[in-house]
Parts: C-alpha cells; structure tokens; sequence
C-alpha cells in the first residue's frame, strides 16, 4: 500500500516594533521612561552595566532603581572587544540564572557601548531561547550605529562576531548626557561611522560635519549642532537598516568602511578600534575610487580634508595590501560569494563593485600615504 | 536651543516558509531531493550526523554525496544529552570555520535525532548570526516531535536547552527507514511523544494507538497503520505549532508533559530519555486531573490502560513530590510567572490550570504507584 510522499507547507509571518526614542537624562530621579516596560506587578530587572560607565555613572543608575522600588541586579561587565567572547556571555548566562525573572515580564536593560550591547544582545537573544531587552548607548558609536541595528554577537576563534544572531529590543533608549564622559579617542571612534553614512549615503549630513564636525566634537555634541548631526545620522542609519533588518540583500550600503576593516581590526586588537579600523578602510576605498576615476578627484580630496579637519589621525601604518586582501576574501564568504564593496561614485553615494584585485589595494596604499602625509607634515603644525 | 525629544518607530515583518516533506529513501543513489537547496553552483556541504547513524548509514550517506559531486565535509557529532552543551556548539563552529561555506548559498545539514538537530539547528543560528540548515530526523522522537519545530538549544549550568534559539529551517526531510535501526527503547521514547499529543488533542490518534499501537512499535512504524500514525501526529503537531512558532502565547497544550518531567531528566540524565520523563510527567498529570475531578476515572483508565499496552514500562521509583514541585516553579518562570499546566479534560483535550498545590503532587504519587503496580505485577506475567 505505498502512499504518495506526503508534504506539509509551513508558512509563517512574524511582525515585530520596536521604538529608538531620545530621552534626555534617563536616570534623573523622576524620569520614569525606563518604567514604560516589563510587566507592572514584575519589579526585577538584571541590569548589565559596562565597567567605565559603572564607575561614572553608577550612583545615580543605582538611586534610579532604588527610587523606583525595582529589584535590579547591576551587573558590572568590563568593556572593549578582547572580552567581546563566549565565556562572557556564559558569564552572564550564569549570573542570571542565580537572579530569576520572568521569562517576559521582566526585560534585561544593558547599559553600555557596542560591545556591551552586543554581548547582552546576544545573552537576551539566547537565553532560554529569548527574553525581552532594552538598549542604552553609553558610547557614540553606540548611539549612532551599534545600537540602532538588531545585529548582536561575541567573537571567537580569532574571527570577530563569528556568533550571533539577529534580535530586536523591546527599546533603543539614546540619552546623550552619556557622551559627555567619553575621551576624544573614543568619541573619533563613533565620529567614523558617521563619516561612513554621510560619505556613502547623505552629501547634506557629510556638509555638516565639514561645518560643524570639529566643534561638535570639542563639546561632545551637546550643542544645536551637535543634536542635528546625531538626528540626521540616526535618521540615515535607520533608513538604510529598516527594509533590509536581517541582511537579506547582502549588497549594503552601511557596509562602506566594513571590508578591509576586519582583518585590521582583527590583527591589531589593542591598537585599533572599530570606527579606527572602518577608517582607515575608507581612506583606502576612496583611494580605489579615485584612481578607478569612479570618483572625481575633488570628490576624493573633499573626503581627505575632512578626515584631516575632524584631526582623526589615521594610523596609516597599520595598511598592508596583503591583510587587507585576505579581509576581502573573507568577506566574500560572509556576502555569499560576492564582492560587493560599496565604492563612493560621489560624495552622498555609492555603487556595489565585485571586480577589486589585489593589485589594486597595493597601489593604493602608498598613494595614499604620500597625499596623508604630505598634509601632515608635524612641521606644519609646529 | 531645547527641541522636544524625537522617536523613531521601527516596524518590520518576517515571512518565513519552508516545507516538512516525507521523503523515502533521502539517500538512494538516484534521490535527488537534497539537491533542491543551495546555489547549484555552490557545492560545499557541511554535513554533521550522529555518530550512531554514521556506523549504521555512513557508507550509503558518503556515496551519496560522492555520487552527486557535492563536496561535503561530514562531521561525526557523539550522540546523547550528555552533550548537547556549548562545548559541542562551540567545536562544531570551529570545524565550520576550517571548512568555510558561502554563508547563503551552501546549507549546513543535520542528520541525527533530536539532540543533534537541536545543537545543529543552534549553530545554524548563531554561526555569522545565522546560515540556512535542513534538518533530517533519524529517530521517531525527531520525527514527530524535535524536527518540526523551530527552537534548538544546548543545555548549560544544569539546566536542559537553557541557550538557544527559535530558527526557521529551509527544510525538513522525513525518511522514515531510519527508524528501522532504531531500538525499541528509542522508539518508545518518540512513541511518548505521539501519546502525549494524542491524549490532548487528538481522540482519534490515541483510539489508533490503542488498535495498532502494539503493532507499529513492533514493526519501527514500516507499515500502513504505522505511516498513518506518524502522518496524523505530524499533522497534529504542526497544527499546535505553526499558529504560535515563536510561543507568543505560554500556554501550549504540546507541553503536556512537560511541567514536571523538566526536574526529573535533569536530576536523572543518565536513567531517563526525554520521553521517558515525559511520559512519567503524564501519568501524575492524568492522576492529578481525576483526583480533581477534571478528568473522568474512565478517561484516565484509558490513558493508563495504554500505557501498558504499549508496554512502556515507566520507572515510577523515580517520581519525587519535590523535585517535580522545584520543577514546576521553574516552569513557572519559563512561562512567565503563570503555571500554564496542561491537564486533559477528556482524552483527546485539554484545559490550563494554575493552581497546583505540592500536596497534590505529592497525593497523587502513591496512588498512581499502586495504580501501575497493581496491573503490572511480576506474578502475572508468569
């Protein structure tokens, strides 16, 4: 009695939302923002609070809580990419299974930079199979770009990110009073990937910065200025992550800056940030474009003054064709047998390229250092 | 210069669709369903299979791949809860590492029971935040139950799947002759499974259990009544799970079973199969829903009477009032501060309840005790 081979159609739909909301100073005593989630009646919160930010600001983030009669365990993660590893997160897995909450009643808040919220993004995303969490950017590459996106994951195996997973928060909370405590370095960290949004997708945000970028750094974007360069690159990220949120275009425009990079970053843990390595792969991408007379050279050298201007300081040293050829490579498998390296055409634009050779990074490079240099001269700053 | 503080909605949605298809004989020479997925061009395959499966069906898996020229590194995983733990993930993600596959074009293959699936299923998930998987069940309990949902998982800090993930498949892939290999102890530890759908949901599924049960279990399901079996729990299961893949809603009648049995599999991994806690958490639910009069002393005679003539033989020395009560609390948390106990009201359905008392657990223990005993004492079969 054979039976014809029996099929069952799954089709599924899944709608999720999620708000990023600027609420200045989150932790004043009677902001109650941070109230508007988690069940009522459920009053613990595990807290995951990067290491510098603790020492900071943990006063008032601990007073905030108390105030508002909240069970919160503050967990104290130290910071920066060598602890972006699965025994963190394990960590963590361990030390919210010592303090119980309620599957969805009770979200996790991590409160930090991109790595931090990564990490915890994938504790929240993992643990028993999912629990709500909530995002509080500490750094500005946080506010601007780590913590807008669903993307989370540690490093391992000597490759980063090489585990995580896609998961929405229930809330991306910005409150840029945390940016005032930032150093300079890291400030030019965050400085990077909005330089990458204007350079590749906004020619009006990319004005901006040449305008207002040194002032805005000086005061830690506390001004008028400085709110509207932040909203303006908010709005540009969201716009350019919103319809693709799981990567299914692969060719992304936010990927500017994100090819070389990884091998550089990947290679020079302790010297490099990742806005410190996106750069540097930007000025080579825009090298290529140049001499590909993709872009014009006015368009290359609008993009080299303002790296110069911004006083970024790039460490052009680090730049080794071969490094940064195996970083292609590499990124060829995780874009699924192609290329595509967006190459600025104009400023405030891009196209997707899949032909880039070796050759082409060698040369290059000493281009590069030769026009870098020559405006850098210490001689001239003296 | 105070602007009111601005909010970004983000609003995005999933569709997801893959097909469970029964596939005779998956891996005949001239069988070319696997062929369907992937780029065509792309003929790497990272294949992971139980390392019982590959004594039994390794030879014939291999010529397969051979013969379809898909250059598959086919990696031997030990079977068994014992390591189903982020030791297995993390190794498993390094042997991807050594052997790289284009991250959307070359899916990653599992061939193994539910253990397997799930750890594979995990990786899938996490490994460059997520690559497409099949998954091809080996044992009964994969079969009806573990394969065709979307969570996968690894246990840690004690505690069983407590890190995974919810991740869609691009296929599921049912050869039913792998349950011929299978030991009568395996199949019974899927047959649980069947039972408990069957006694929550499907009245007719358990009268055929009843009538054909015995049989099915003798001949591994190779028959038409055993295929008609498995095809309507199948349709059962995946009409529970499909309307709630991501368990939005906590209260599940397929976690029948599951309330109790939790305590019990961890407390003894190496005594019990999932499906054998399972079916010891069924028996004192059934217990429990006539002693409170929710279920009729008919009904659960008749889910007992099965039981036996399944010949399951559940090790009722097990059962602890307090374990299973440490177990519920858990679940408690697990289902977000609600018990959500399913507890079958006929056979065939169920209801939710909230309000069971340790004293009930530990009423219903001796009376199920001298129940089992009663009708299984050794002096009969003499």
């Amino acid at each position: 009695m054979n039976q014809p081979a029996k099929r069952w159609p799954v089709r599924i739909e899944r709608r999720m939302r999620w708000d990023v909301i600027e609420t200045p100073d989150l932790f004043a005593p009677d902001s109650t923002q941070l109230l508007r989630y988690g069940r009522p009646d459920a009053r613990r919160r595990f807290v995951v609070v990067d290491a510098n930010v603790l020492a900071l600001h943990g006063d008032r983030i601990r007073a905030w809580f108390r105030h508002h009669n909240l069970n919160a365990r503050i967990v104290e993660c130290p910071a920066g990419e060598a602890r972006k590893n699965p025994q963190t997160w394990l960590h963590l897995a361990r030390r919210l299974d010592e303090f119980p909450i309620h599957r969805r009643a009770e979200p996790v808040i991590a409160i930090g930079g991109g790595v931090l919220t990564d990490v915890v993004g994938f504790l929240a995303a993992t643990y028993r199979r999912g629990i709500p969490h909530i995002k509080v950017p500490t750094t500005l590459m946080g506010y601007i770009d780590a913590a807008l996106g669903i993307k989370n994951g540690v490093s391992f195996n000597d490759r980063k990110n090489r585990l995580g997973s896609f998961e929405p928060p229930l809330a991306v909370l910005l409150d840029s009073r945390f940016l005032a405590t930032q150093s300079r370095r890291h400030l030019l960290d965050g400085v990077a990937e909005i330089l990458k949004l204007a350079t590749v997708c906004d020619a009006e945000l990319f004005e901006q910065l040449e305008k207002h970028g040194p002032a805005c750094i000086n005061n830690h974007f506390s001004g008028p200025h400085g709110a509207g360069i932040l909203n303006r690159a908010i709005d540009g990220m969201l716009a350019e992550l919103v319809p693709n949120m799981y990567e299914d275009r692969l060719a992304r425009a936010v990927d500017f800056g994100h090819t070389f990079s990884y091998g550089l970053e990947t290679r020079h843990p302790r010297r490099l940030l990742h806005g410190e390595a996106v750069l540097l792969d930007m000025l080579v991408s825009v090298a290529v474009a140049q001499r590909r007379h993709l872009l014009s050279a006015a368009g290359a050298e609008r993009f080299f003054s303002l790296v110069e201007r911004l006083d970024m300081q790039p460490d052009l040293a680090l730049l080794d064709a071969d490094l940064m050829w195996q970083s292609l490579l590499d990124r060829v498998e995780h874009r699924d047998g192609r290329q595509n390296v967006p190459l600025p055409d104009a400023i405030g634009r891009c196209v997707f390229v899949n032909d880039i050779r070796r050759r082409e990074l060698a040369d290059a490079i000493p281009v590069l250092r030769s026009r870098m240099d020559t405006n850098n001269e210490p001689a001239l700053e003296c």
